[in-house]
Formats: structure tokens, sequence, C-alpha cells
């Protein structure tokens, strides 16, 4: 049981001004719920139904041990999550400290006003596959927070170092080579020039990388067409180019 | 202008139930309407808006000289498209001709109960990419002309030879060696083994290949983990999957 106007904040948490204002988001699902979990500090309080108390006691009982938790009425979780059929957990989130500690070297992945929630998810799930921890996103992108960025990235989230709303300018170019996903980019990608810290720029679904962006970038990529179709899809051809860059 | 009971045929083409009996489906945006273009009798009709033709006179009276084509209003597009803000086009495509002469050879694509439209659609697209262009879709899987798998192959539907409610057995394991994306899979995929005809199979979202199509695999395949993470997105793996096995 929770009050009405728990389940009134926690609804409005699906808009970005009041995850802003909060500084939390909901995420729902078991396997996110577990990821959360890893993460010390990052959930605030835990809902679960009977029904999935009853399919997940062991689960159910760690959580309960751990952080504040409540058994919920499906009625009460229906109307807190954003989705259509939830699986009767959810966890309410804290944004995470600011992030001054990230490290200024190795591989990052930048992305430049990514419209599509699922797209942005995607991306963040794969960087989190590559091993690329740290990520960089523009003004202008989807909400990192957004309940559908969330789902898509299955806890990514806990796992990387997400810096918002950044400059391109925020990296030094004497100490990483930018390169920029690109249709018109070189196909062979020579793995002996990236030795140096990388920046991977993805741009947005319809328009690319941005101007701005667009002339920091030291080296476009791409990925060879070798049938028909005007493009790849944004997390398809960033998770390729992802993988390229990482592999050994 | 059209009549009330053209635009209620129009929005029943949104459910599985109703294309099937028309054997029609309606496609939305420029691009994908373009690529329709390319396709010889796929397209049955064409509506657009005043604005839309305003922006895009010529493309709109080629499809005026082309078609049958109607103007109609900002309401009506509204009322027909499954987009929540219509780009002004869309065009009624019929379902393409009986694909007796799909060739046998080559490399193919089986996706087995893929649930997510998205998913699909993304899997059509780099398919088309990569030059893959023979795809079989199992029982059990997302309608290949729901709207969002629509939306987001981006035309792919007019450039692949498709085949619905497949049976893995379609493939003669004589002619074809199977190979299942899979968590457990092999990491090195040595491209020697895949001279012969080939079909890539890749499970669903929540439960991965169904038990009777894995028991055909042959060879399991996976992406290797640098990172953290249960799992890639479907469309994200078995893209890089394609990948790998079209690369030259």
């Amino acid at each position: 049981m929770i009050s009405k106007s728990e389940i009134a904040l926690l609804k409005s948490l699906r808009f970005t001004k009041y995850r802003k204002t909060e500084k939390k988001y909901l995420v729902e699902g078991k396997n996110i719920v577990c990821e959360a979990i890893k993460k010390d500090s990052i959930i605030n309080k835990v809902f679960y139904t009977n029904r999935f108390n009853n399919l997940n006691e062991q689960l159910v009982s760690l959580l309960k041990n751990k952080y504040t938790s409540k058994e919920i009425s499906e009625k009460e979780m229906n109307a807190i999550s954003p989705t259509k059929s939830p699986s009767g957990i959810a966890a309410l989130c804290n944004f995470p400290k600011n992030l001054l500690n990230m490290e200024m070297k190795k591989s990052w992945l930048y992305l430049d006003c990514i419209s599509d929630p699922g797209n942005l998810g995607t991306l963040l799930r794969s960087a989190c596959w590559f091993g690329i921890n740290q990520v960089a996103i523009s003004k202008g992108s989807v909400d990192l927070y957004n309940p559908k960025v969330v789902r898509s990235a299955m806890g990514a989230h806990f796992s990387l170092s997400i810096r918002k709303e950044t400059n391109i300018d925020f990296f030094d170019k004497k100490k990483f080579i930018i390169l920029g996903g690109d249709m018109n980019g070189d196909e062979k990608i020579n793995l002996k020039n990236f030795k140096k810290n990388w920046v991977l720029v993805l741009g947005n679904e319809a328009h690319g990388i941005s101007e701005n962006v667009r002339e920091k970038i030291d080296k476009k990529i791409s990925i060879k067409k070798l049938g028909t179709g005007d493009s790849l899809n944004v997390s398809t051809s960033g998770s390729i180019l992802m993988y390229l860059l990482t592999k050994t």
C-alpha cells in the first residue's frame, strides 16, 4: 500500500522535468533491478507485488534486508510503472553522484543528439558489453533516464560512467583521436591508428553528426555496404564500430 | 478527400488480421515511399497532404503519374497513419506475390520468434545492407507488416525476399550449414567454415532460440564480451554476426 501522493510522485518520474527535480528515476523489471543491486547506493526504495514475491522469494527477501521495500497491489504497480504489462518489481533509483573522477584516458563513446530512446538505451547496453565504460552525451539528446532508455539499456546505467550535456570540447584533441561514425567514412578501420585514446562519435538518426561536432573529427569511419539500403540504424552501426574498435 | 469507409479500411491495416484479409499494408514517410517506388507493382495507392505536396512537388508529380494518388487533409492523414506525427505521405502497398523462385543458395537469415517489432525491422534493414537478401521468419514472430516493423525496416521489405511462417526444416542440412547466434557460441568465427551456403538463426529476445530449432544448429556463434552486462540486444548481435559473415 502506498499513498496517493507517493503514486503521483512515482508517476511524475516519467517526465524529464520531475526526474531532474527529484534526482531520481524508476526502473522496472527483475533483470534491471538485479543489475541495480550491484551498484551501491543507487537504489532508494523497492516496490513489489505479492505475485512477484511468490515467484521470487529469495530475491525479495534480499531486497527487503538491504532497502526500504514495500509490497503494493497490482493496481498500484500498474499506476506507477511506465510499462503496459509490469513484471511486478520496480525500484526507485538515485541519480549517480557527480562524476568528478572520470578517467580521461582509454576509450569513450560520445553520443551527439541521439533522439530515439531505444537507440540511446541499446548503445549504452553495447558500450557496456564492449567495455567502453565512459560515455558522454551532448545537449539535445533524449534524456538519459527516460523510461524507454532505461528499459533498453538493461542495466547499463549502473555500470557506465555517463556524463550528460557534454560539449565535444571536453575532449582534449592532444590526448584523444576523435572518430566519427559517418556514411562516407573509411571502411577499412586500421587498428594501429587507434593506440591513442579514442572517442567514438555517433550522430542523430536523421541528421547525422552536428556541424560543430563534425569540425572536431579526426577520422570518419564507416561500415561497408554490400547490399542495398540508405543506411544502417545508428545503434546497429554504432555497435559494429564499437565491436571493431575493441576487438583484440 | 477520402470516404469514411476507406479511412476505416486504412485504419484497420494496423492489425494483423485485416492486413491478412486485404493482403495489403500501409507505409508512411518519404524515405520508405521512395524505396517502394523502386519495386514494381508494390504500391497500390498513394495519399499525400497539401503541405507535403508543396514541399515535394517533383516527387508527388512522379507518384501521380505512376499510381492512383489522392490529396487528403491533415486530419484524414492523422486518421489513417499509425504514427503520431505523420510526415504527410503514405502508400497502400500490396503484399508481394508468392515467393516461389527464392534461391536455395547463398546466405539466409532465419528469425525464430522475434517478438519486438523494432528488432525485426532493424534486422531486416541490416540484412539488406549486408546483402543477405533472403530471410525466413518462423511462426510466432511479430507480424512482418506490423507498422513498427515497416517503419524500422526503412524499406527493406521492398528489397528482400521474405518467407513467412517457415519451419527450420525448410533448409536442407546437406546444402546449408546452420549457424545459431548464441551466448555460449564460438567467439572466433572462422570464415573458412562458411564457404558452404549458410543460414544465420537468431532467437527470441527473452528465450533465445527455440528448442526444436536449436536441435538443427550445426554451430553456435557468439560476440565476445569485453565488459559487463547480461547480453546484447538481438538486433545488435545479429547485425554484428551478419557483418562478420559477409565481410570480405
